[in-house]
């Protein structure tokens, strides 16, 4: 997906919320501030927007010589999703339709997206789970049975800390021992890296790699050789979150987006209204369908 | 007031609803865009944010030879509030305390504006209309009365179209002969200019000038000489909106700023909640004091 002009707004505020996380100098945060504005004056729009967030958390850390801005509301969603787990495990083990449960439960831990919103907080995720539990999802999920089947190996590219914990009550729902969990290798925003998998247990579940770079979404080429090699072999592709989809939808392969539309461009891109749950595949024709099943939140 | 770091991606956002309005082209639309974020990089932040506005609308007429992107939406409001004069002028008469009813709808019409809001609609001027009249008001309008009465000249600067309509409620309740009603000389964004003024009945009712100037806001040196002169004569001036408060909240002069606080940063510097009804003097030393006197919109 290319970048909107209507991302540009946004790239300056995350900027903003970034720079201050890691630093009270207020002559910093207009440094980094005026650097993004002149970054962004000569962007290359047909690039996704990740690119860009790339570029803004590298000149934050770098500027700042802060490496985690966002380490502490990573701990604190991690543990706060681990202590909503029994419960949370408890709906899905209990559900007549446990896959589309934890589907519906990923797909709520989506929304701790700092990216999105720097002022995400608790009631924020229980209302998410409360919405994901009873809006419309529009998901053929026999098809996605199916592709599970069928597929030797299935990479599961991983968003936020905290919302790791989400997407393990829907791992837990399939063949353990096809999946890969992917991490991202170095601190972006509160995307997990590998401490994160760690400590809500994904480690012990299954595979957990990274991909050898800090973008926020999936940027093939600033990706590991090894990481690339793994994705153009699995024959399935789960890719959680705005980032990834963002980074993966115009990509050749077969890959289930599953993710929270939290903004504007996202919603319009899909076809949907802010607030929807999606998941869709990359092959299916039939996306502008979604439209009319989805309702406003 | 200064720009706030909060104030730049607003400045993007609000040149992207402008150059569309002037034009569907979008490689304008890129230009004027990249523009912006060239501009904004290198902009003085002691200055207030009504100067980048001029410049950033001034860039958008030049690029798309549009002269007034705004026209059809200012004669859109004018039309509107016209008609809802004579039921407002009503609610004025027939109120108990005329003058507080008056200055209630004049920060009502304040709701018109199309920086701060590309979007807003009928619906939300008559949602304002309620608010007004039932929220609170921390005004001093017996010390309002009595600057009226002492003053010999007043200036009363107007802000945007459609608005003019709810300030002239305020302004027949006002001494007639003492009053100057100041517009914009040249098209900005949707503020009111000496057609609008026209177009309203303002021109019949008082005496109206222009500012000389193409600003969203009052900037002094932005001015006529000839504005100057009756700005520094004026014994009392009455200054309508955010963008005069933003250009005049640091000049030495006795003025009642009138406004509804829309945005975040506005309603920080002040001291309230964003949506309260702000009606205060400059030389007023209690301003913190509001924020304990208003309520969250």
């Amino acid at each position: 997906m290319k970048t909107y002009f209507e991302c540009i707004p946004c790239f300056v505020r995350q900027a903003l919320d970034a720079v201050r996380l890691a630093t009270d100098d207020e002559y910093v945060h207009e440094d980094v501030l005026r650097s993004i504005l002149r970054a962004a004056s000569e962007m290359d729009l047909r690039e996704s927007p990740p690119v860009m967030g790339q570029h803004i958390h590298r000149m934050i850390r770098h500027l700042t010589g802060e490496k985690d801005p966002y380490r502490s509301i990573k701990d604190r969603f991690n543990e706060f999703a681990l202590r909503l787990y029994p419960e949370l495990r408890k709906k899905v083990e209990r559900s007549t339709e446990p896959i589309e449960t934890a589907v519906r439960l990923a797909i709520a831990g989506n929304i701790i997206d700092s990216g999105v919103n720097s002022e995400i907080d608790e009631t924020n995720v229980h209302e998410a789970i409360e919405h994901a539990l009873t809006e419309p999802l529009r998901a053929d999920l026999k098809e996605f049975m199916k592709a599970l089947d069928r597929a030797g190996s299935i990479l599961y590219l991983g968003d936020n800390a905290g919302e790791i914990v989400f997407d393990r009550l829907l791992i837990e729902q399939m063949p353990l021992e096809k999946i890969t969990f992917v991490v991202k290798a170095g601190p972006i925003i509160n995307d997990a890296c590998l401490a994160d998998a760690r400590k809500t247990g994904m480690t012990e579940l299954v595979e957990v790699i990274d991909n050898g770079s800090d973008a926020p979404g999936t940027i093939l080429n600033s990706c590991s050789e090894r990481f690339r090699e793994r994705f153009e072999k699995a024959d399935l592709i789960i890719a959680k979150g705005q980032g990834n989809y963002e980074t993966l939808s115009d990509v050749d392969k077969d890959i289930f987006f599953v993710l929270k539309a939290k903004c504007p461009v996202i919603a319009k891109q899909i076809g949907c209204e802010v607030g929807s749950l999606v998941f869709m595949r990359s092959s299916a024709q039939d996306w502008p369908a979604l439209k009319q099943n989805t309702q406003r939140r």
